[in-house]
């Protein structure tokens, strides 16, 4: 009804040639989303029982028992993706408005690999203690926190902060949902080489929100060593420059207790993971140990070249989609928070991301080979998968409310 | 794909046989909206658009050159329904959570009538100042806010101060909306009884958000006189109990200068419009002028029952579905911002106001008679008039950008 006299696709003035000839601009005009309405409101009974009076006893009823909000709204489907456009891809601070496209294409995402509704919210906030009461404020509507491209370190304390304050789940996909992937991707790696995970040593390049969370969720999955460089080098304990985070950091990697280079982390390690973008020179990957893995993730230019890689490597993946074995979040941001929702999780723990990471890698089973260590993010058993194991280790955990 | 793995439809512990067998329970399971992607997402070229690597261009465009927001996002068709859940309904002070079903209830009847998408914003928090930058905060994401179900006289200050500091439209449906469709029927119901507005005294029972509202349209429509009465009677310059807003309420009405009590403001009155609750005595609706027009808009329990005050009144309208002229919202606020939106105004003016109320009081031309003195909820072309009237005013008053 009436539906045709806003028309979202219409033309703006001053349209640039380049807007209108390429693909991504005409796929983009007029946004790439829109709501739905579940229930009908086409006569005065639908209008009645869905608005007025008929609202009114939900509305009393959930004012009685709290609770009920899960079972007589969307909230335990719809999760907020928020940011402040301070890390937007690579493209870092362009502010919220630009960073809109950015966040209509992770919520649609949400929706098509994992049956969860998300609306963008962009903040036109940064500081610390604003970006957290804001989120906590407009907390009640939404099932759900995804927080996504909020520059480090501000992004370690607003997800902390968070998650103390509100009882729903809060997760910064930057941080996680790379994490979950990579290591998804690293067990199969291991399995294919006949190595366990406590018997590597992974490099990490890059110290930032994927970098911190990778290591983190190496070393609660068993890895044997980790090493964690940022652009001065190897994260060590002994470094006076370090931030909060990077020290926390040196107290539970580098066992080993280098010093020094990336160049001379790499020398004999079994794994390398960039998250930082930069070239890596050849001469320090072939110093690598015999059947290495190298997770070259920086897009649209991985650290190291497939091509190089390959020369040093068993293992080979990147971030981009025309190499095989792709490390892309939407094999985990979907699934672990359709799983969270289902149980109505009061948060997302190590274990249920532990388990993400472990279904997601058991997906790709007889079908595991150097060039399928990840399952495509079109496979359809992902998200299921994902769902099923985060759920099931909610409950396992004690956060699940159902 | 995968959307199976999250069944909102699903049961809760612990559902109570009203919840069970209550048509209105039954309806909103779940919710009563979703999240639709309006591009495809079937394969890697589609992702490789819609998502990284080709977002990229479109979030630098929109950095270069911002008002691109509105041609590659959904801001421009989006408007946030935000509350603190304080004044719900005739329930009061329930709070964000209780409050959901109704902004659910708002946004879907945003969708149906207005073709406009909306996103339910319940608040947890209550301070004036809190509200207002909370809302400031998330407005990159959105092309105007809906206020609703704030409690007077906090809706003003905040409605106020919001688009003091926004550049999108802030309008306080429970005042705007229900004022623009008072106006109209006042429109009609003036003509069909060969009156001019100029000619005519209403009486408003109700000093709150609507009664509020409705005298500032009154006015600017060039009504001959309008009173407003509260809990403690005819709000007059005269007393000293009187709110910011009542006091300035009381420099604009009353031009007759009456003091005391609702009746003694009825007497001879030729409009009675109530947007209170309580019982107006019949005694008091007989002194009222001939061809008298009675809007008892009280829910579920007009102020004057239909059947008394058809005794009296040439036209009777009230709030309810059941009762021919209802007077309802959703006649107006889809409209209002279609309009506002389809020119990207940067605000709702008075004159937009008063052409949406001119343009749907025209809606009902030639059927015009007492029993329908408006238009119908479910009258097609409703939204359209409203936002045409809404989008030619904007230009007119120079608030629009495109």
């Amino acid at each position: 009804m009436a539906a045709e006299i806003v028309n979202p696709r219409s033309d703006s003035d001053g349209t640039t040639d380049e807007e209108l000839f390429d693909p991504a601009f005409a796929l983009h005009r007029g946004g790439k989303m829109a709501i739905q309405a579940t229930v009908p409101v086409r006569n005065r009974d639908d209008l009645s029982l869905a608005y007025t009076p008929g609202v009114a006893k939900v509305c009393s009823a959930i004012a009685e028992q709290p609770e009920l909000v899960h079972d007589y709204t969307w909230k335990s489907q719809v999760v907020a993706v928020v940011t402040d456009g301070s890390a937007v891809l690579g493209l870092g601070d362009i502010g919220p408005e630009a960073s809109l496209p950015v966040m209509e294409g992770k919520a649609i995402l949400f929706k098509q690999f994992g049956g969860v509704d998300a609306v963008p919210i962009a903040l036109d906030c940064r500081d610390v203690d604003d970006i957290i009461d804001t989120v906590a404020r407009l907390a009640p509507s939404f099932g759900g926190i995804n927080l996504e491209d909020i520059s480090a370190p501000r992004c370690f304390e607003i997800e902390r902060r968070l998650q103390e304050r509100l009882d729903i789940p809060i997760f910064h996909d930057d941080q996680h949902g790379t994490a979950v992937v990579t290591l998804a991707a690293l067990r199969n790696a291991s399995k294919l080489t006949g190595r366990t995970l406590g018997q590597l040593r992974a490099v990490i390049s890059g110290a930032g929100a994927a970098g911190v969370a990778i290591a983190k969720i190496l070393v609660e999955a068993g890895i044997g060593d980790v090493v964690v460089c940022d652009r001065k080098g190897i994260v060590s304990a002994g470094r006076d420059d370090l931030t909060d985070v990077k020290r926390d950091l040196a107290s539970y990697t580098n066992k080993a207790g280098l010093a020094g280079s990336l160049e001379k982390a790499l020398d004999g390690a079994d794994v390398f993971i960039g998250v930082s973008g930069g070239t890596v020179p050849e001469s320090a990957v072939a110093t690598m140990a015999k059947d290495a893995m190298i997770f070259a993730m920086a897009n649209p230019n991985p650290e190291i070249h497939p091509d190089v890689a390959h020369k040093y490597a068993a293992v080979v993946a990147t971030g981009r989609s025309d190499f095989p074995n792709q490390i892309n979040n939407v094999l985990a941001f979907p699934g672990i928070f359709a799983g969270a929702l289902q149980v109505r999780a009061s948060r997302i723990t190590e274990g249920m991301k532990l388990a993400a990471a472990e279904a997601l890698a058991a997906v790709v089973a007889d079908e595991l080979s150097a060039d399928c260590v990840i399952p495509s993010p079109f496979d359809e058993r992902v998200a299921p998968a994902v769902t099923a194991a985060v759920a099931a280790a909610a409950r396992a955990e004690g956060v699940a409310r159902r």
